[in-house]
Parts: structure tokens; C-alpha cells; sequence
């Protein structure tokens, strides 16, 4: 009897909750546009423990490009659970002498290294540079906004993990922003003062035209 | 001439700055009370790249306990690097068997696994449980404030890091919540409906009187 | 005339605010999926008083169940118009000897006593309890995320009302979350340091398989 | 053994926490100045559970005046353990007739009938105004930042709760701000086409001057 | 060859960022219905640089109107590349004699004079008030949710600027507030003290009933 | 008799007030350490209009260096009235074929032209840049944290204004942050794809070494 009661107690919370679970977490439905905050939520009611773990990360990815480097993100789109929880994670496998090239996003970065030796850095807005070789089980923090980069200084190919307090940050790349687009090399030599010389030979290989 | 010129105009720029640097990042300064949001801020004119890097989870730490487990934390109190940008980062080593006893935080958590097997799960605000086995290079997210725990599962001992967004996380183990202080049995037998004698035993383990 | 040009002046404020009118107020509209924030919003065209005001706090709810209490939630889903708004309320009647039993939520809450006794309470990350029993007119204040509690402690009912800086609080009761699904009773053992009997116990009371 | 062994392993939390705690709560210390979050935190190694309950609200209040109402703040500063956790609560005593003029605030409001008839109402952006007479157990949402007021339109005393999602919310009185100073009469008259006799017989009521 | 590998890099990027451009802007797709915090977002593809760019400012208003005053909004609605970014601009045309009358809104605001004299003030909630009058190049800041006016003393017409950090700030005008609706004579004498002859009188310019 | 009863009710407003006179507005003190959100607050006792009214706009920068431009700024540091407040304003001078040089901030900026013509443009995260020329009266977003740029490139002297939300900004150079250090050049080059003659050259230009 009591607990039958308790049933009339407990329909409450369940009747309820199957409706605000979007409390709790919010897994992304892209059938639905985007807002400034993350997408719409898909109901909570299909899903499992799977749309909440991600594997992608145990896999290297393909360093046989320009940088030697391979990116390999779980963030909303790759691993929508994170969507509206403000974090999201990716690797970094740098070959032998690979660079993530220097690029920012609006929010923080903390880099944990597994393997290899990575000279790893940042510029703040007074043109100061920080930067130090990282070794195994080291992290340093990236802070938001600032231009960052990470060079494998060691003989073997390294190995990172990266966080960022956001599920969708925006990697903004400088060398090609500046040379992947149509941005007119006189354009170009005004807001960098780099020669046209220079920014035309880095156009030539990020496919820019102008 | 021109650089002459270039320099007044920079020390604009660096005379603004010098003072503006706390833009960029606020290293914690603990000769002063933290606030809200995080302590007060060194003088960055102090500061070089090692203050931005930390080395301490590169070192297993001690699972002789009796959850065989050892948690070592990278947060504002230990990386003050980290005080006023949203994320911290921690070690976990778990030993054959061991346990993150249950427990909650106000932020999100994403755990990466790096050796050994690790049965993580939490529980949602409808006392829905998802849980799953995650190996090597597997992510998983713990969306925030709610329940959720891991355990080692496999025969080697496990390795992994979590990434919280925030510097100083409020972790509140259920256990030693309940158990390690001096709330009386019997308020623990209401508001837990747990049995007195369980609520001694455990009072027993964790040094909670009453 | 001159109210003629004001009439000019006044039709650009009424057709621009026509349509921004959400920047005031976002009543749910439960016809489109949420959102990490939040509901979209309804066409403030169709709005009335009636629907800023709640009348479902007036009743008593019924408290024969296992813990002796009903709570009566005026959250976004019963009152629509707190949706966007950071705020709700919940109305809690306990019976004599009843109980709120532990539990936690993302947000912070202040409990208002109207009548009755209650022992309330909270624990903080560090294991440290803090208890009071409040009477009539008194507030607590329970901080964002930590484990709290309120016993009817008096020879009355009681009634007190509580308010939440959430228009969705995702309320997370510690008992339910481990004994009323199907999470392992080993896994329990494990992961609480609780009896497998007691868990097994509660599991039964709570409707928990495994 | 496993005793000792769990003592090292709790060390390392408390010798943690004892500095982190203010990741639970902040309660204010005004021997420092605030900033623009809140006051800096008192050290949580004194605090008690006094220090989390206000009985402020409790004691009617002194409805003698010309608006014949008496509001008792519950705010960071008579309850200072609100600080950062982003709530407040005042009590509302309107006598017979009495009325809390119209006033707004950044944060929204809930209120809560205890007793008596309130006659309660917002304005919106768009002049559009929402008022109803409220009864005991009703509540109503003001929107953040909107005009509202409450008036006692019943026989007897009204007694009512209000909760804001702030510590530290600004109460704006219209008409106090426009007649309690020095602004002039001739300033007045433009910004809000009231008449000057107007203006000057409240201003002679509040104690402005010009 | 090079070449070749970094295009199957590039290639990783750019399916990622094609869809997550959300991650840098949102202009408003006003097809769907707004949330809490924006409308959702149009699909990047179809934009070009003059989706970010906006004219109206350019023209002057009329200011033929009771208040003497014209504001055209560069907000979200009439500029929806603002949605989600927190900001947005006003011209504000003051004819000789003119006033922007007494309002506030939930933001803070910066003025910008271009043009002639105009006296600015704000109110706190101390009933404190601010005021000066501003030349060209002044600027003077109005702190979030306090009532803010401004008044054209000069000789000439005026011309100002104001920036807002939201897209969609709520502009609450006090004197239409009061007047410019159905809301009872009787009732804005009890909050507000003003004589009903002059609320009537007001009422009448305004539209208002009641 | 009742403004001597008002007269207490009042004294209860401000008595409170005066002390939480900063949930209105909160002027920097320098005399304290910034934190993570701005800088402690100036007891509001001794403020007046002047505090938050800042003339430095109104006058020319000096455009004689090797970007042709002058950024006058009106920040925190300048105008300590915008801390806490979310807003700030900076005045651009730009020299016939002057250059506000690519970069990046983490807030989002508006631009006002007032004189000449401006080629103002962004490139987003996808390396999709956008850019179009200004004339007096357009005003331009560049959203937060992506690169942007102006250029003058009409036949006289540009002004602009700029409004961006926060009251610290942090803005970065592209070109002074690679090359007004000590960034070793093979560093430079292995994370940008520049060629050391061209590093080399700026560092000579911007006083960089290594």
C-alpha cells in the first residue's frame, strides 16, 4: 500500500521528467537550423548509453599533408552529446617534424601530451610569446583567443590531446585565412606588410587566387 | 624615421597593455580572497611560459586506499594558470578493481581513456542509468551535476584523464558526503532510507561520528 | 497634427517591437523542440495575463507516499512564461515525519518556511554538513549543485515554498538514482561501498531490477 | 590498514578543499570592496549554518509610510551568504490600500501570495500592460527589466514574497527617481511631458529640489 | 603531390566547417520562432559581405514628431547579422528643443555625440542622478537597466550614436509606458502619486484609455 | 506626519543603497588587483557625472607611423566607468592609404564610418573572407574572435568609430604578434609557411629578434 502511494508519488517526477530530461543534457538534432547557443535537442526518450561515448579518438589520423599533421575532432557535429555542454576534445597526431600552424578560437585550450616532444606556445595581445618543449603527461593552457601553435621538436611522432571549454570552437588557421581565399594580394600586403611576392607563393600552394 | 614613428605608436599600444594584460589571462594570486569567479590576478609582467605549463599529472599517483584509486588534479589551486578560464584537467589512476566512487559537480566532465578497461556510466535527473565499457582512445561525457562514476574493470590497472570546464570544480562524493562528517544516523536513515546499521558500518569507514 | 507626427513616431516603435517582443519575454512554445537554453517562444500577439500567473501553488499536494511529501512544481513546463527567465518555484507540503529526501540540482535554492518545523541542511564538497532546524518566516539558502535535505520535524505539517535561479532545475534525488533502475547491484556495492542486502532492499522499495 | 590508507587518500582532499571550498559558496566579506560579480569570499574554515539562514523575513514590517507597504530585503547584504549564488528574497507587507509603486530591476521576479488580494501587473516594450488580482498561493513572472507594481486591493493586510534571480538586484522606484533629487523641473518636463506643477508637487513630497 | 595530401587535410576542415560556420555567426533566419537568446540560424552558404553590413544609419530621420526626436535601430531585426553577437547601434536625430524621452532597457549603453549639444543623464537606483551636457566626440555611459535620458540644448540639430551590447535590447519608455495603454487611471495614480488630471492629460496625447 | 513616516522608509532604502550603490555600476579602482571580470569598484559616494562622461574621443590621433592609423581608445584603463559594464569604444584615424592592420579580438566589434571610405572585412573560420568598401553612415559587424581589417582607401583622411562588447578587449596584432618578439625564426617559419628572408625582415621592422 505504501508503496502503491508511493507509485502516485513517483508518476509525478516520471511524468514530468520525460519531458524536462532536456535539463540534463541536450544531444543535438540536426534536422533542425542552428541557434547562437547550440542546436534543438533530440528526445531523450531513444537514447543510450552509445550517444553519450565517443571512439573516434582512438585512431591516428593521417599525417601525410603540408603540416604533418592529422586533427581528428569530437566536438557537437562528430559527437553531438556535447552539444550545449561547453566542452568538446580532439587529437593531435604530429608527425616527425609537424606543426599544428599557429591559429586561435575564442575560448581556452589545455593540451595534454602522451607521446613525443612538442615545443608548444602562445602570443598574448602585447606581442609577449610563452613557449616551452612539453613532454609526456605534461599540459599547458592555451587561453582564449590568443594565437597558439605546437611543433613535434622530438624524433618520434607525438602524440596530444586537446580540450576547449566550448562543444563547437572555431579553429581560425592565419596562414590560411590570409592565402586559402580570394583576398587580393594588394589587400594582403597592406594589412600584414608582407611582400606580394611572399603572399603569392603561399597562395599558390593554399589554392588562393587574386 | 618611419620605425621612429612606429614607436610612438606602439607604446601607445604597450603602455595601454601593460596594464591591460589581465584580458588576456588572470594567473591566480592567492595573497588575496578569491570572489565569485575566481581569485584575483598576478602581475603578468612576472610571469614566463612555466607558469603556464604543469608537469604534475605526469606522475601516477597512489591508489592504496581503500577506493584504490588516485585522483591528482590540475585546477586553479594547483595550476593557477588556469583561475578565470573554464577548464581544469585531471589524472585518474585506478587500480585492478578500483573505483571513482559515485559523485557529482556543478560543470561537465569528458573522460579519455588511456590504458585498461573502465566501466563508466551516470545516471540522469529521471534515475535513468547509461553505462558502457570504454577502452582505449574512448571518450565519454558526463553532462553536468548529474550522478555518475567509473570503475576499473579489467586485469591492468587503468589510466585516464578528465577534463572539467572550470578551474575549480566542486566534486561532492555521495558516499563521504553522507558518511564522513557528523550528520546523525537517524537523519541519514530519512533522508536516504538506508538502515541504521549500514549508515554506522560506513560512518565506521569514514571516520563520520553520530 | 502634432499627435499626427507622433503617430508616425509611435507605428516605427509598434512595428519593430511587434516582432521583437521576445527581447522581454519567452513564453514556451512546446510545439517545437528545446534548445540548450530554453524553449522557443510563443507569439506574445496571443498572450494575456493569465498566462504570467501560476495558481497551481495554492493547493496542497498529497503526501501519502514512502517519504511523506508532495511537491508541486510551477517549473517551465507547467508555467510556460518562466521559460528564458532563470526563475522557479516549487511548493513543498510534508507530512508529520516526512521528508525531502537528499538530493541536488544544477542551480542554487532558497526554501521559505510558512508553517511547520523543518530540519534543513546541505553538505559541501569537503564532507562539512551545516543543519537548521527553520521555523516560520525563516530562508535558507542551498548553493548550486550540493547535496541538501528537509525534514518535517515538528508535530504539524509542514509547508514552506522553494525558489530556484532555473526556469528548469534538473532535480537529482540520491535514493532514486541508485535503486530505482536497473544499475547493478555489484556495480552499486562498488561504487557506494553499500551492502549488496541494503542495496538490494532499496532496489526492491524503489521498483530497481538487478 | 585500509583505514590508514583511505586517511592519505582523504588528505589530499581536504588539504584541497580547505583552500576550494569557495567553489561551493562565497559568503561575502564587505571588508573589501566588490567588483562587478559580488564580494570577495570569507573564509569558509568559520562559517556555520547561522551563516546560511536569514530569519529576517520573518517580523512584519512598518507599513506607516505614504505607500503604506514595508519591503524586508533578504539580499548579499543583510544575508550575506547569498553572495554569488544569484538569488535574493524580500518580504512585501502592503496595508490596506497600500501599494509598491511602480518600479523595475535587471533581473526578473517571482511573487508569491501569502495573504490578502494583490492587485499585480507588468508593462512590456511595446506599452502593452498584463495585471491581474492575485490571490493566496498565486504566483506571477515580472519579466527582467519591465515596469511592475503591486497594489493591496483588499480589506485586510496583504502579506507576499518576492524572489529575483540576483543578490544584489538594483530596485529602480519611477517616481522616486524623478522627484527625490535635484533634477530640474524644467528637465522633468521635457523628459516625461508631465506638467511642472506636477513635477514640483512631488518633488515637494519626496524631497527634491529644483 | 604535396599538394595533393594537404588537399585530403583541407578537405577534413572544410566538411566539418561547413556546417559548424554557426560557430562564427548566426544571421537570423526569421522563419523559425526566436529562442531565450536569438533566432536560429541561416545556412552560411547563401551569405555574402553584405549580409554584415548595414545603410540605415546613413539617413537622417524625421523628427517631426512630439518628442522631437527620430532613432533608427540597427538591431536584430533590422540588421540580422547581430543575432547572437551582443551588440548593436542607434542613430539618434534630435530637432532643436528635442528630447529622447525618460526609458530604460535591460543593457548598457554608450552615446556618442556627432553632432551639437546634448544634455545625457542617467538615474541610479539611489535616485542619484548623473547629468552634463555633451559636445562632439563626448561620450558618456548608461549603466544596464537605469532610466537614461537625453536632451537636444543646443541651437542646432543634433546627431548622436548609441551602442547597445544586445542585438535586441528592450526599450521601455517611461511615459508611454504609463499612458499609451488601457491601464486604469486610478491604478497609475496609486503607483505612481501623479494627479489623475494629469494622467488623463498624458493619456490623451498618448492614446491611452482608461 | 506622513513624510515624516516616509522619511523612515526611505531612510531603509537608503541605508541599504549606500552601500550596494555597485549593482548599478561598479568605476574601476586601480588601487586592487584585477580578477577574471574587472576590477574591484570605487565606493560610488564620491562619484559624479564627470566619472562617466569620457572627452578623449573628440580629438585626432596622430597618424604618423608605418600603418598610417590612430586607435584612441576608450577601455577600462581610460574610462574606468565601462568596468563591469560589457562595453567600450576606440576612435579610428586613418591616414590617406593608412591600414587598421589584420586582427583579432575575443568580443565582436561594430564599426561606424564617419569620413572616407574604408575597406573593412573579416575571414571567418572556413577561410571564407568578406569585405566590402564603407562610406559615411554604413556601419559593419565583425563577429567575435575571427580576423578582420580596414583599410583606408579614399583620397582623405578616414574616421571611424568602434564599438565593441566588452570593456577590455583584447585585441592582437597578426603582424606584431609573429614579429615584435623573440620568436626564433625557424619557429616562424615552420608554423606560418614563411619564408625566413620575409620573417626576417618584419622582425628588422618591428624590432623582433632571434
Amino acid at each position: 500500500m505504501e508503496i502503491f502511494k508511493f507509485v502516485l508519488y513517483i508518476s509525478l517526477f516520471v511524468s514530468l521528467s520525460s519531458a524536462t530530461s532536456v535539463v540534463d543534457f541536450c544531444v543535438a538534432d540536426f534536422n533542425f537550423p542552428g541557434t547562437p547557443v547550440g542546436f534543438p535537442c533530440r528526445n531523450p526518450i531513444n537514447l543510450t548509453a552509445d550517444d553519450f561515448v565517443f571512439s573516434g579518438l582512438g585512431v591516428a589520423g593521417n599525417t601525410s599533408n603540408i603540416f604533418g599533421v592529422a586533427v581528428t575532432f569530437a566536438i557537437d557535429l562528430t559527437f553531438p552529446a556535447l552539444n550545449g555542454l561547453g566542452l568538446s576534445m580532439s587529437r593531435l597526431d604530429i608527425g616527425v617534424g609537424g606543426v599544428v600552424p599557429i591559429h586561435s578560437h575564442r575560448v581556452s585550450e589545455l593540451i595534454l601530451v602522451i607521446e613525443g616532444e612538442i615545443l608548444a606556445g602562445f602570443i598574448d595581445s602585447n606581442d609577449q610569446v610563452y613557449y616551452k618543449t612539453l613532454t609526456k603527461g605534461d599540459i599547458m593552457i592555451f587561453p582564449q583567443s590568443l594565437l597558439h601553435f605546437q611543433i613535434n621538436v622530438g624524433k618520434t611522432p607525438a602524440l596530444a590531446f586537446v580540450s576547449l571549454n566550448s562543444a563547437s570552437p572555431n579553429f581560425q588557421t592565419t596562414t590560411t585565412s590570409l592565402f586559402a581565399n580570394d583576398l587580393p594580394t594588394d589587400v594582403i600586403e597592406k594589412i600584414t606588410l608582407l611582400d606580394a611576392t611572399q603572399a603569392k607563393k603561399l597562395k599558390s600552394i593554399f589554392g588562393g587566387t587574386n
